[in-house]
């Protein structure tokens, strides 16, 4: 007996979703041990000319209704009406996956406890990272280790913007509108350029790590829309990339730190070499010591290669994953302020002539000195040392 | 009611396994679901002083014979005993997790059959690239990507050898001496030099893909004792780092050519920084495109960290996970011959002042040139060409 699935949505990546499915078939069938097919495919537009046309239904209640539907892959993205129907989906007990970050960063602990409590599951591996396997992985390293730090390169417009600003002086301006010509950024690119993207899979990140929900709001987030060309050269002479940065710490006493933030990152670390619009994900643990992930973190195929990875692993597992989930928390206080984040810290300031204290290294250009402090800094101390030194630019170097 | 189990040997591997157990315990139970103890460790050693005194036991008898026992760690290394002794713990349906890569490469698919036979599992996560997730993974991206292609650093001794010549200029004698030093080589240092390691694990991964056992007989394997300072530094000026690879692609026939070389890998590949004792695993998909894994690939904690996931894992699963398997093949020509490898070249050949036909940039030193074809050319061709120009050292490049 063939097991249905529906897919929500027919955009860029529930498209590639049905493409990679039927493209793969056998071998898909072969590793869930069973014959699969897409049975409905929801979405209100019209799809003249399409092979899928018997498969369409502009009705959620086709699929909610149906008792052959085993799995549904979301891929509507945005919070409504997915939230409703995901949560319909489970409440009925078919499994759903998802490539939807920004419902996960905000009602992940409801549809993991909604999943748990009908017998199925909710994944999400496609929300972070596109192709990348990361949240199994990490789920993985997770079970032998205690993990201390998870740090991120996981957005691929901003990381295709700074790669164009450092490997080809391009200014941000001109590198965004590139973005958008490519297809990499929206036509409003705020969610992308100011962080808010990476803050969502940061969250989901640092929820599934440390065992309860992180709200975005929760985290200091800031974009890259103010990097100026002049920090990209100092920070390259100063044996750095400058990388949108999302991570997560463990404080000593048990509370944990997440943020966003333009951060230098040292040659030696293998992620200064993650460019254009790949992602990557640095995981710390007191076993395996750092252990990277790296891919596509969005585009068509890559995207529908993870939501039907899960898809699959649905199928095959019937019962509830329990170990992969978090518990909700309105209470946000294990969640530190930014205040509190401690490392080395690039300056950008106005050239007096002069040499900063206890600097050895420093890049001089248009009127302006750049360095990184030797010793660490908390970001409050950092921000009063800036405002004392009239800073032009202050952002945090990867330890 | 407390899961037992049992580690075989209390070397190196071992020993991390119990510490790490130790050290991690309560999460470990919370992510197996179950309390989990040690309750035998198997070692023909004495042990004066060590605290687990009551667990240790120099006759394999007392572990086969316990039914309390659910799941065994083997890190003893080598063929025999540790073939017997695992085997035995399959066929009593006990699961076996498992870092010896030499018996995965000769008898996996073996002990695969006897897991399946018995309802139990034989994982094996710890035998490839240490604490990097990449047989699950692996496993996972194979379920809706057709795998065209994977191509890892799988030796951390030949890559901190090659790290340190190319940093610092450090002939092979000497790096290997260092590397001896640090405890990175063994006294008896042929099977990581000449690439006896690295090819085990080429053939698991190979395996696993294409799901038909591949011996490490059937892999043309060529470690990196030959490898100059001159080639380094050629390589370095003509865009590229020369890295111990051991790759598998699938020829457009069916047939799969897994092979072992210092190869090339231009510094545009994210795997060109891969430096040091770390590794890593370039997976090449339909729909992910491309996806690496990276992390430590050996010592102590790395690799007990994989060894102890499994075991978490062979205690949650109690079915046999059958997608994770391969077929035995005594019929190797699945496997084509190395000179069918088709890709573009790198020669060093003696200078004669001229410049090779159809070549752009050529490095000059020592009175020898060298370049990299512009086009490919199969193995065999370059065999030919290089014997025609009289060449001091060729080697592939990775596309």
């Amino acid at each position: 007996m063939s097991v249905k699935i529906a897919v929500l949505g027919h955009g860029v990546v529930g498209s590639g979703v049905v493409e990679l499915f039927y493209k793969n078939k056998a071998s898909i069938e072969k590793r869930a041990g069973t014959e699969i097919d897409i049975k409905y495919i929801l979405d209100l537009r019209d799809f003249p000319g399409s092979p899928y046309q018997d498969k369409f239904t502009k009705d959620f209640n086709d699929i909610i209704n149906d008792d052959e539907i085993v799995a549904v892959a979301e891929c509507m993205g945005g919070v409504e009406p997915a939230y409703t129907f995901v949560k319909a989906c489970l409440d009925h007990g078919k499994s759903v996956s998802t490539s939807n970050k920004e419902l996960v960063a905000a009602k992940g602990d409801i549809l993991l406890a909604s999943a748990k409590e009908h017998s199925c599951n909710f994944f999400f591996e496609a929300s972070v990272g596109g192709a990348i396997p990361i949240i199994r992985p990490l789920h993985r390293c997770l079970a032998a280790n205690s993990i201390d730090k998870v740090a991120g390169i996981l957005n691929g417009t901003t990381n295709f913007i700074l790669t164009k600003m450092y490997d080809e002086n391009m200014p941000f301006a001109e590198a965004l509108s590139l973005a958008q010509e490519l297809g990499y950024a929206e036509k409003d690119p705020t969610a992308d350029v100011e962080g808010h993207d990476a803050c969502r899979k940061i969250c989901i990140i640092s929820s599934l790590v440390f065992g309860k929900h992180v709200y975005p709001d929760s985290v200091y987030t800031k974009g890259i829309s103010q990097v100026d060309l002049t920090d990209v050269a100092a920070a390259d002479v100063l044996g750095s990339a400058i990388k949108l940065v999302a991570s997560v710490r463990k404080l000593p006493d048990g509370r944990i730190l997440p943020v966003v933030m333009p951060t230098l990152i040292p040659h030696e670390n293998i992620m200064s070499g993650v460019n254009d619009v790949f992602n990557a994900v640095l995981v710390y643990g007191d076993g395996i010591d750092q252990t990277m992930f790296y891919g596509r973190g969005a585009g068509k195929l890559p995207t529908a290669s993870a939501v039907l990875g899960d898809v699959i692993e649905a199928v095959k597992h019937k019962v509830t994953v329990f170990s992969q989930t978090w518990e909700p928390s309105e209470d946000q206080s294990f969640v530190a302020p930014v205040d509190e984040l401690s490392c080395r810290w690039y300056f950008r300031i106005p050239d007096d002539g002069g040499m900063p204290e206890g600097t050895v290294e420093v890049f001089r250009e248009d009127g302006s000195l750049s360095f990184i402090t030797s010793g660490e800094l908390s970001y409050k101390d950092a921000q009063a040392k800036a405002e004392a030194l009239g800073a032009l630019a202050v952002y945090p170097v990867l330890d």
